[in-house]
């Protein structure tokens, strides 16, 4: 039976991921599954972990998990922090303090750079930390912390990272493929992503750069997890045709990863990144001009692949987020945890990459906030994004 | 780019899984991608859940897990399993034998059953273990073992456990859908299926029915792992739409296995396992007829879904898969671990169980071995099966 | 190897037809083909047949011809009008004024009111015609000029045609399942629809009720065309399960038809009017608040499903159209014949059906204008058009 | 509502079209409906008419129809054929018998060579015919007469045709793509195809390749068609990116017909082509081993894409297909017009032009006999079959 829902399904999906999905991802999603150890297949995976690694610009054949990226990034944890290991973990959002209460289930101490979470990282207090704790082995930070819609410094804080010689985890989830981010640019030695945000593809993989520093050290972990969803050993040479798999891999998934790296490689990874950058600051300049508030402290970290709003004293977020739905049929995200009720999340990942959407999130979220019996100037707003995408500069 | 490989893709696909697809399913994994918390999707996945336990024929909407069995499974030994349990593991395969390094990472103690892998375990000797070992709490059963195409006798089993009142865990990921078996049919406490064997899904998800007994004992387990890839209670209450995720659904995924509860639903399900233990009982009677042998000791432990066959001595399993796929395009599986090198799995699952499958397999595993220099009466073979379809008795 | 273009592909299709099409029916399209002479397939063609005829409201299924609707209503020409016929052509747009020259080949004799084709046909003046010219024995009536975006009285109109006798073509193709029209509500003889319009499928089948009258005047059109794409006889009998079909149906598009009958059926009628209506209206004040001119001579007549509006005066319709492509991605469609150059229709069918989409119309043609040069009030166009959607009033 | 038959789904359709279709063109049937005067659409169908061309190896990129080949036949004889032209029609089957009922709507006069339905046209008497008919202007053959599984020589009836200066139709409908036949092969000047026989597509569209010579003829025939269903010029220049199309183009169809030319190409014709060969050759092993008989007078002239058996005596086909289609889900086409009742057809065209179909066809059909109280030796008809796939020589 077809199911009926009590509300209709959405019009424009706007959300901070998963996000709305590119045509040509759908249609692969429907491709034959194969069996997994049939030559055909095994050569196709390689092929696709190959494809991501050109996407990202390394030389090794990606590491494919076959979960979505929270896990993923609980594996890495697992699998790379040893009982001897001193963690620095960079927090300016809800996901990097997040990756502090796995770290402790692992490290044998951990030093924090906790930041509001509408500000991000400095290079500056990086090199204060490692200075005052030259035993820092590990680094953890959040490339883009999604809840909160800001960008850390990755490549400032990497090179420092790599001057220490410590060992640096990038959670580039929500920003590779939709801004110009690669594990060698930051100096990465596990850069972990995943096709269901800016690639525009569906959830349910992980696609990691894991450097062979980080390799030698979780083959030197005594801890490090096998023959388990927590391992990355485990998976480490799957990618090659000629190598079993540990469990069986999300075929669909792959097949739609596949198509997901096309899309980007085919059009170019620099337009893609162009029309997220301005996508995002188009609707910034018209959130502005609407005389609303951006949740990111400077204008200079917010992200070009979701833009976070606060929400107005005395409205609820979820008032918000119901109203430009219930008029619009648009969809938007909340924050996380210390970040929900406090802002609105649009994003600007994959296939709504694309200006007019941005003209789609000021009226929905205006409309929104006018049913909710707040002023909000959306024909400056939406005057403000136009001037910035008919200049087409980002 | 499209990919192109060195080999032809295969024609027909009668793998041990993942399986050929129906194409209601492929439709479905192209269906849009929802933001997992917008009402629409919300309300998706809650009638998602509602109609796995309809399946299921419990209650409780299902547990669902965004990985596929393997690591399910290994979540469930996790969460389930407490320092202060023995267990007793019923080995008559690879999976089930492998449950047991599972268990020893949680478990106080640990009584094994292990049968030789062309056998079923007895409920005799379960109970016999429990007589000796009235502490065990926690009872862990394959119901098919794949990698040995054997089926237990799960119904009597489970009711020997519960009489003692432990705890059953039952592996049915790929005898649900496939053949009469649900959690109560056989007290199931932990009943772990997925989409992608007999309900001829993607693989990818795993679908459980808890019962409560096993939610209390997870919850007073001090160890069960939260805000983890191993939490079963993570997501306990995640199939309601006014829940949380702990973390992103694989939507694509929940879309396909929508489909694939309808079609299995939609046909009914006792058509659906008339077709599987036809084609095996087909398969079968013609491996005979050909001069061949079945794995299985006994006919009678054979797997309705899965057949499981004999590698004559004096050849190499990989060259029968190789043959077969070269001269007819069809795809089997070999075995696995402990059973590698030993049987050719014959799959009967989803859309290829279906009796002239069984002719397909026939043809191609007979012809295989003559490219091999075998004799096969491929012939003889096909009207054994002819008969077995003709008549339509299973 | 996949094509690729040198311009992007459309980011947002608000076209005149083919539209933009439901997901659902993309997922249709790919569902298998069956060969049109097994069971199964003549089954489903019935159940579609009478699918359709439920949409219609008409009782006997549906005749469906394999070929868009222009080459339909040329076969309905040819079919209907014998050489005895006079008939009466309303010109109120191209595709009017077009079926004139279709008629002419067949029929004995012809009148033809026409009216600027930014007005509509006026039922005294068909009244008067018939009072003129009592032989009359054929009316045509495009209900929905699409070239004009403009709607013609059916139901007024079909009453007096009936009243004297005559038979009534109306052509529906881009009003049918965008607003409340249906045969029987205009007393039509012929009525001529397809999925590629308000019902937001794919271009390629033509669906028409024809009446028993109709029947028996092509039945006794000793002209009428048979083994030929030009008849309607040929398909008569076609979608009942036990008769055959004169050539091969186009499997696909009859898989995408079901689905899209569905999407309309299941989402209720009243609720899809009134979003092509909302939309329209919507669509309207903006371009209005803009400073720019509806083409329809009064707001009364312009068409719930597709809005034309004037191309100001010194600016070419063909700049207007690939500015608002390059700077949003938004396809419009130009006028045809007649129109072409004299306005720019924004299609408001099916998916796009949805007020949001007034917004980035108003938003797209308005930076087009400006873009050329020419001064637009986007913001009051966008605020106009969303205080009629907030009203939700059509 | 989804459809509910009240018989099974097909599990294999081995018919003589629609054919199952490659997974390929069902995705490719799923991807999105632009608009067709969008810019990318209109790059999209040039390079598909190229794309076409391709695969005909000819020059001028194809000429595509909005219909299935039967009115697209009928269009080019209504269209090549003008009121002083006297035509050879070459009748070996139902659907060159067929063409002479067209050809009376245009010619001046016909001479007609019919040949029993299971014999092919002699070139011999071809030449004959012109030397006694100097006066032939236009040829028709039907290259594979599908209803008879025939082969007609078309390479050699072409070269006569051409050196006497007239000018050749050649439907390759069901021929094109399973075997080694273009346009340049066998001088046609208009050379039909579509993508839903042996390019395993889609029905709905028609290929066609005509020469120069041909569209003079149909420039100087005053009773060409035009703005109409039956017109080929309409669609002369249309594969332009830069040229209107006469009425909306089949865009869902036109994305599967490009997936098709893409596997079709991609593949490599030859190899199709030998699959195609291979099938077929097994299957007629398979039959004649089996105790029954071809319908074709001689293997030599057997189509490579169509094995038609002749029904034994005292037998209904409609029982063999129901008894195949009961038994094993197996889809047969029965003979048309002359030769319904007195033949079943086994489809070898696209997707199950694979030699594995010829054993699945052989069982359903040797199945279906004795199901019906008749003698057949599936095993010995399988062992042959075996013998042919395993030589692997067509």
């Amino acid at each position: 039976m077809p199911f009926k829902a009590s509300v209709k399904e959405p019009v424009i999906t706007l959300s901070a991921g998963p996000v709305a999905t590119y045509p040509s991802i759908l249609q692969a999603l429907s491709r034959p599954v194969h069996y997994d150890y049939d030559p055909w297949f095994q050569e196709f995976y390689e092929s696709v972990a190959r494809k991501c690694a050109k996407a990202l610009k390394v030389d090794q054949p990606a590491l494919i998990l076959h979960c979505e990226p929270a896990p993923g990034i609980e594996a890495t944890a697992a699998s790379l922090i040893s009982p001897n290991d001193t963690v620095l973990n960079l927090a300016s959002g809800v996901y990097g303090k997040g990756f502090g209460y796995w770290s402790a289930r692992y490290h044998k101490d951990m030093v924090e750079i906790e930041v509001p979470f509408n500000e991000s990282i400095s290079p500056d207090a990086v090199a204060a930390a490692f200075k005052q704790r030259p035993d820092i082995k590990v680094v953890s930070l959040v490339h883009h912390d999604t809840p909160s819609g800001t960008i850390n410094p990755a490549r400032e804080i990497g090179k420092i990272v790599r001057d220490h010689d410590a060992l640096l985890i990038v959670d580039a989830v929500s920003s590779f493929g939709g801004m110009d981010i690669h594990p060698n640019d930051c100096f990465a030695d596990v850069f972990i992503t995943g096709p269901g945000k800016c690639l525009g593809g569906a959830p349910g993989l992980t696609v990691m750069a894991v450097s062979d520093r980080a390799w030698k050290h979780i083959e030197a972990n005594p801890k490090a997890p096998f023959a388990s969803a927590l391992s990355l050993k485990d998976w480490k040479d799957a990618w090659s045709k000629s190598k079993p798999f540990p469990f069986t891999p999300s075929v669909a998934e792959v097949n739609g990863l596949d198509a997901a790296l096309d899309q980007y490689l085919d059009e170019g990874a620099e337009k893609v990144w162009h029309r997220h950058a301005l996508t995002a600051k188009a609707t910034r300049a018209g959130i502005l001009a609407m005389g609303q508030e951006l949740w990111a402290k400077t204008e200079s970290i917010a992200s070009p692949t979701c833009t976070a709003v606060k929400v107005p004293a005395g409205i609820k977020d979820s008032d918000i987020i119901a109203a430009a739905r219930a008029e619009y049929g648009v969809v938007f995200s909340t924050g996380r945890n210390d970040t929900l009720g406090k802002l609105i999340r649009i994003g600007h990942m994959g296939p709504v990459a694309e200006p007019i959407y941005a003209i789609v999130a000021l009226t929905a979220f205006g409309g929104a906030l006018r049913k909710l019996g707040r002023k909000a100037d959306v024909g400056a707003g939406i005057e403000a994004a136009m001037a910035v995408i008919s200049a087409g500069k980002i």
